[in-house]
């Protein structure tokens, strides 16, 4: 039997052990209720505070107030993909979306299935390795859709797009909450748990309550916000668990200090970790360097031969979840909101480790 | 801080005391790996073997063959509401729906959003204290839609109806397993987890693969079966702990001797309580004796006005959840396949207590 081993996986991701330990304190027996987390109504007080708390929490840390509604869904951000057009994409306007990487380029293909759509930037003939610094907009533009972090390659936007107006719509599934956020520049956030905020299956969006009225009739239930936001997330049965664990997490943070903290956690990890990149040749970064994610750092070793024992020793150190994404190759540091400092100091004396024996 | 009380919830329900001690040890390191269950990347072998796992388990319990292709979804039973028809209603046909509570006619007012629905049967008259025993397929039937369990009224039907070759469509999210399920007779069955299975965020589906050629171009992503089926239920993130979780579910079915088994002890645990209320007039079954629900027995006092004490009284002695659905109040014992035989059995001394006292 291993104790808990640095989980570098890209998602699901590692949750702070002191949130996994109190679930798992109220498995059985919720707060001395007599029942399981698991196994209560959702229409009962018990899970009521849960979900309310939730929100609130998510409200407090975000500074949101009630032009914003808050949601609870399921199907991870690839459901999104089909929910953002098939609800704000009216007939006559035009969708924008910036390609980042591979899960803008599937939001944007989704997309074409419901309206009309265009490309306002794409960094996809430098292989996706930096952020485009400018983009167009269309006359008739619906809305501008980004992915604020790309976990495949490793960049991520350093600031938000200027919209200009029109309203910002973010795929924040693998960074969101990762630093404050200034929600009055966004019209729709949305984010699968499954990284920054808890346990696969559920999906948390954040929408300005006037875009609401853009939603057409006659949408797949579950596939219309307001489904949504006009029964609390309780329309149908909620996945009571994951929003219950996604709470938790979000009170984790707050008692931390909130997004500020996190912030500042975040960046010094990364900074540690880019240091190390940076130190030698063995090691080499991809990305631009004003463009680096500071929730996945991707790396190559300049001898590629060498990556799969790297992977293979760095695995029988403890070191879990290191390759990189099936498309791309390489490795991959996913370093997330509940990644701790010490898992990054042990992955850098492995480098350094390494590089002294193969270097 | 209560032990664990008897929890009667129509659902999130209870889970076997067996399994959730189980997923308890797992949380925080699975089965010795150094990951907790909830924070393993999906595409890794850990969860490989889980989501496999939990195919095969369920594929013996069913006796499942090829015929068959097997998904976990998200989005609750309301979600199938949706794929249903856009999957498998094509122009000119006919999807034909049997009304015998409140979830067929979500079922049957969703799929008019999206084709041609017809009434086959309804109860609604008997304010669905019955169960049709006849019904009408549309001459160009697509297929025959009915919920095999109604949690409200709590009326259930004894065997499928027969569908003369139309491919027969089951809502069985409040009974499925609770016995040998006759699947040679089946297109598709779907049930949410949350009731019999496991906790709430994944819903099975399973469909016969020849339906699958029915399915439309440019369905919404995550509404589209072969999205499922042509990646083996993990082209996105799936709610992997719900999984987790309901295939410790299915093995604990299967260790205790199958779907044969949960047969006879859940006609043990039903008959046991109808013997109570038919015992004397001071309680009533309001359901026609033939089509009662082994899941969600029903039932009220035959003065009203001592319903809000009786459930008063049983909350404080430990059995809760027992309030009625909110549209027909009165009492409603849910007793899935987790729910323990000292549970029914603390229920009727209860009973005949309140009786003795109030009667």
């Amino acid at each position: 039997m291993k104790d808990r081993i640095h989980n570098f996986s890209a998602g699901p991701a590692v949750l702070p052990l002191a949130v996994v330990e109190k679930v798992r304190e109220n498995l059985v027996n919720y707060e001395g209720s007599g029942l399981g987390v698991m196994e209560m109504s959702h229409r009962g007080p018990l899970f009521e505070t849960i979900i309310g708390e939730a929100e609130a929490c998510l409200r407090r840390l975000l500074q949101l107030d009630n032009t914003f509604a808050v949601l609870f869904a399921t199907g991870g951000a690839t459901n999104q993909f089909s929910m953002v057009p098939m609800n704000l994409l009216l007939p006559g306007m035009v969708g924008d979306y910036i390609i980042t990487g591979t899960w803008a380029e599937k939001a944007y293909a989704e997309a074409k299935k419901f309206g009309e759509v265009a490309v306002a930037a794409s960094s996809e003939a430098e292989r996706f390795r930096s952020i485009p610094k400018e983009f167009r907009l269309s006359p008739r533009s619906a809305y501008l859709h980004f992915t604020s972090n790309n976990t495949i390659v490793g960049s991520q936007f350093r600031h938000e797009p200027d919209a200009n107006g029109t309203p910002l719509i973010c795929d924040a599934s693998s960074d969101f909450l990762h630093k404050p956020l200034a929600m009055s520049r966004y019209g729709l956030v949305y984010a699968g748990a499954q990284k920054n905020l808890g346990p696969a299956g559920v999906t948390i969006v954040i929408i300005r309550r006037d875009l609401l009225e853009r939603c057409p009739e006659q949408l797949p239930i579950m596939l219309d916000y307001r489904t949504y936001t006009n029964h609390g997330s309780l329309y149908n049965t909620p996945p009571t668990f994951p929003i219950y664990v996604t709470g938790a997490v979000l009170q984790w943070i707050e008692a931390l200090g909130g997004l500020e903290e996190m912030e500042r956690r975040n960046n010094e990890k990364a900074a540690l970790l880019y240091a190390r990149l940076d130190r030698s040749d063995f090691y080499r970064s991809v990305v631009d360097p004003s463009d680096r994610s500071v929730m996945n750092v991707t790396f190559r070793i300049h001898d590629h031969a060498l990556e799969d024992k790297f992977l293979v020793e760095a695995q029988a150190r403890g070191l879990d979840g290191l390759q990189g994404h099936r498309s791309v190759g390489g490795m991959r540091a996913s370093i997330y909101n509940a990644f701790p400092r010490e898992g990054v100091v042990a992955l850098i004396e492995f480098m350094d480790d390494f590089e002294q024996r193969f270097g």
